[in-house]
Parts: structure tokens; C-alpha cells; sequence
């Protein structure tokens, strides 16, 4: 007899073979012209540019194959942050990317769309009103989904040269914590607002989530094409030995 | 309304939320003590041990942050064979990481469980035959599928010292491409056999697969939690810039 769990992944595979159920790439290229996330010196230091060095490619080196070796920050571009990052989230022993449950990684995802006011003030900051206001409009937020933050200045930020982008307020992130969210993403090369070493406590996002154990996402891409509810997030770090985050290939299924 | 694909998603939605869809951690550590896949000098050479820098640890590098860069090979640990990594694929342009198609890195799995014997001959390689019986047991093949290799030996070769590892034969690759599948997986350190140098031609799996535009996963783990039928695969390598490979976290759903 076939389950019902059973049933949906077959329609799944079927949504998907066809093309009625859609992947969205919510990542950027990953190189030596990515623009990294950074701290102060007295925060965190500075993770090294990407660099891609050829082993082989189709010649005196190896003529059959091709392929090169990385160096890379856990978490330069689209990236995942495990709660071992912050100081805040260092007890949890499922805090790393290796030790993560791989079942809080693909959860229904929540956005908000804040490029409106993003675009009228780029300092802003995402308030607890605003959450409301998507509630409001959207009902309540699953225990469990990811949060995500279009902003919108993903593309901006590399038009203007200002690199300001904004964040949750710290009264923001403990509300969507309350809210059992998994974890809290953003286009922006931060889940922090780019003044967050100001805000107290500083960088919020950071202290806040990872202290309560939850995921953090940067540099997202694409998020415009998912819908406020209804769609399903992919956000999986690779499995780094005592990882405090990683890389990834962030995707979300989509109804076509 | 609800459409079809959006009652599909809510049901995944919830099913991972109950735990109901269970997500399969397909990947194994990566790490300095992650085994290596390599070629001799004269195919392709070798990839260089991963290793993990620190950049800060909650100490006077940064009291707040913990995190590391990486030097890692494109195709360490459980990865992703892009076209672009043999000569034969060199000409597809949706054929290295960055420009390949998402909507087919999500996709219904067949399991093909060779282990026992494997147990018996380590060298031993996989056949149309084997694919034929698998077929008559379980139905045709779908369309852009994953094709994954269940040997056994990525636990016993760590115990016994022995490396050899089974892969197809050149026929049973060209099989799988005729039945469409998206890309062949296995849990061995290469989609091809320890002994393919001198099959014909030369990593039959590597050069038919990828001539097809069709994708290699290696080094994948707890494919026995799998049903031989009926689980969603999702292997999306990191969207680096003419990438050939990429180390993933692979997955798969499964019903609980």
C-alpha cells in the first residue's frame, strides 16, 4: 500500500521531471571576484579571498581530466552559518556543520520583502513591526520554516558602491526566535546589518540565533522569485569536520 | 486555489516538519583525513589533502567569531563530476558547475545494491546484467533520474586496507545514458572502477557520462538507508566559477 509520504514523493519526482515544480538557484558564483563578509579586527578578522588553482586541465598535466583545488572562507559568498561561529553558540553540540540535523536544512521558507524601504534607506534595519505587518498579511510563521530578508540590495549595493545594507533588530530576531524559526536568512553578505558592531548586543543576529541554536544565511540570491509562503528552502553546508559553516548551494521548489 | 504543485509542497512542508519525510545525510566529513580519489600522472594527477586554517576562535584573532578557510579539491570527499571534468564533456556549456541546470540536480533515485558481491570479489565490476535483473525486480529506469551504486565497501576498504573499488563497464554506462539517467552514483571514491585506467576506453564512466552531459557522484554514504526505489536525490555542487566538480552535501527524502 503506498503511504501518504509516500505519494508526495512521487508527486515531487514527478513535479520536478516535468518541470511543474521548479528549482530556484538562490546562489552566486563562487570566485576570486566574490564579495566577502568581514569583521573588524576586534570582532573576527577578515576571511582571504577565493582562489581556484588548476591541478589539470586536458593537458601535460593530466590530459583526461580537468579540475582545480580551492581555497575558500567557510563562509565567503551564498554561505550557511552554524551556530559554533558565534561565541554565543559554542555549547550546542549539534552546533557544527558536521554535527548539524540534516532534517532542520530543507524546511518551508518564509520572505519578506523590505526592498521598498531598502531603497528609500539603505541603513535601515528589519523591526519587529515589520514581521507583524507580514503576519498580518500572511498569517502566523511555522514553528520551523526559514526566515528570509529580500532587501534587494544584493544587486544595488554593486551598482551604488555603497555598501551599507541593513539587518533584524536584536528585538527582532528574539521575536522570530519565539517564533521557532530555524534560522533566519538575507541577500545581504551578512544575516547582521552592515552597522551591527554598534547595535546591542553587537551583531544581534549572530549572538541572538546561534545562542538559541538556530541557522543563519547570507549573500541569497534570486529571492524575488519565491513566493512570501509556499515555497520550500535548501540551505545544507558541506559536512566540514568542526565546520562553523559553509558554502553552499542554497535552492528552493517552487510551483511553477 | 491550490494547484497540484503547491498541495505537493505543502505536504513535503509538513511531512519534514513531522519528521514524516526524512532527509538521508548522504555525504561523509570533510576533512584533513577525508580519503582522496586520484588519477595516475598521466591521466590527471592529484588533488591536494584538504586542510582547515583558522582564521579566528573566539580568541584574540576574534573574541566573537569562530571560523576557517579551507584548501580543498574541487572533487574531495562525497562530490559532484561536472561534464567540464573529463576531455569528452569539455564542449557542453551548461557542463561546468556554475552553468549547470538546477531543476536537474533534484531527482528520483534508483538504488542498485551490489554489496554482496562486491564482498566476495572486490574487483568486481558493475554490468548491464546487473542493471537488467535490477529492472526486472523493480520496472523501467524513469527518465533524468539518479543511478546510484550501493558496493558496500566505502566502510570495508577503510578495514581491510584494501582500495580496489568496483565501477561500471563501458556498456552499462552506455545502458544507463540510453535510459536517460541524469547522472550515475556511487559509494566508492570515484564513479569509475580503482582499475578503469586500463578498461576501454580509459574511466568509461568519466568519459561516457560526461560526453552525454550527464553527471558523477562519489563518495556518498548510507545508501542502504535508501529504498531501491522511491526517495527524492538532491546533489547540488557549490556554484563555483568553471567549476568542474564540487564536494556537496548530498541528501535524500525519504518516507519515515
Amino acid at each position: 500500500m503506498t503511504s501518504n509520504q509516500q505519494q508526495t514523493i512521487a508527486s515531487l519526482g514527478a513535479g520536478l521531471l516535468t518541470g511543474q515544480i521548479c528549482v530556484v538557484d538562490c546562489s552566486s558564483i563562487l570566485g576570486p571576484s566574490t564579495t566577502l563578509q568581514h569583521f573588524g579586527a576586534q570582532s573576527g578578522g577578515q576571511q582571504p579571498a577565493v582562489e581556484i588553482h588548476k591541478i589539470s586541465e586536458y593537458d601535460e598535466d593530466g590530459p583526461f581530466f580537468a579540475w582545480n583545488w580551492l581555497k575558500v572562507g567557510e563562509h565567503a559568498g551564498t554561505h550557511f552559518d552554524a551556530p559554533h561561529t558565534a561565541e554565543s553558540g559554542r555549547q550546542h553540540p549539534d552546533g557544527s556543520t558536521e554535527t548539524v540535523d540534516p532534517q532542520k536544512l530543507i524546511a518551508p521558507a518564509c520572505v519578506i520583502d523590505v526592498s521598498q524601504k531598502c531603497a528609500e534607506q539603505p541603513g535601515c534595519l528589519l523591526d519587529v513591526s515589520d514581521v507583524e505587518a507580514w503576519e498580518a498579511s500572511n498569517g502566523p510563521i511555522p514553528s520551523g520554516c526559514w526566515f528570509l530578508m529580500r532587501s534587494g540590495l544584493d544587486a544595488r549595493s554593486v551598482a551604488s558602491g555603497d555598501d551599507r545594507h541593513p539587518g533584524p533588530t536584536a528585538d527582532c530576531i528574539r521575536y522570530l526566535i519565539e517564533k521557532d524559526i530555524v534560522g533566519f536568512g538575507s541577500d545581504c553578505l551578512s544575516t547582521d546589518a552592515s552597522d551591527a558592531d554598534q547595535m546591542e548586543p553587537p551583531y544581534p543576529a549572530h549572538h541572538l540565533l546561534h545562542a538559541a541554536n538556530r541557522f543563519g544565511l547570507a549573500s541569497l540570491e534570486n529571492l524575488e522569485r519565491l513566493p512570501v509562503t509556499g515555497a520550500i528552502f535548501i540551505a545544507a553546508p558541506l559536512k566540514l569536520c568542526n565546520g562553523t559553516g559553509s558554502p553552499i548551494r542554497a535552492m528552493a521548489l517552487v510551483p511553477a
